[in-house]
């Protein structure tokens, strides 16, 4: 696989831990860093991994369940870091509410020893 | 000046670019490439620097005037990549309207013979 197929998988590999709604999950896909960030759509700037983590264990905790359906999916490999850039079609259900949501992302990967690991994610929605 | 410095100043040239409102400094700052992405806030994804080009165009035509003060700037440099992230607080006029807006951005740079260039540049409101 090349490069770039590797953090197309990574980015893919973010997406089915956020599907399974367990933390634990996010743990084996993140850099656990002070540098990784984070911005939900609407929230402010998460900074450093422990907030990030708090932050999906919040959502988790008040999410049911949630289908993406990734689209424009684009990605750029350099020798240590990777950006990528999406559309997530999202089905949720928050509460007893199903909805469909489009949201842009742009997700910035770091390679570790562990291959590539996302250390950013930057979601926001389309008006 | 460390890599970290030259990206913190190629961030900030961006801005200085943007401020002129004159799409010539745009073309300054920016890698001219197809893989060139940007996501205005609450705007579809552009992709190519054409259509990132032809952006800037539209919205320096309907501005009066545009004052940025960078926060929380972030710099995390790689060998040929680079990504930033900060909070823009901007002071802008368009049409007889003065407002000041706090948009998150994420902005990816890649090295190149003439310097960092920004690549990437993704915007977004605070709910």
């Amino acid at each position: 696989m090349s490069d770039a197929d590797d953090v197309e998988e990574a980015n893919a590999r973010f997406y089915r831990a956020f599907e399974t709604l367990d933390v634990a999950e996010m743990d084996q896909v993140w850099v656990h860093g002070g540098h990784a960030r984070c911005v939900h759509p609407g929230w402010p700037l998460l900074c450093g991994w422990d907030a990030v983590r708090t932050s999906w264990q919040r959502i988790f905790d008040n999410t049911e369940e949630m289908r993406f359906t990734l689209a424009q999916v684009t990605v750029n490999v350099g020798d240590d870091l990777a950006w990528v850039t999406c559309t997530e079609n999202i089905l949720s259900e928050v509460g007893e509410r199903v909805s469909v949501t489009a949201i842009l992302a742009t997700n910035v990967f770091e390679r570790t020893g562990d291959g590539w690991r996302i250390v950013h994610h930057h979601g926001s929605h389309v008006l």
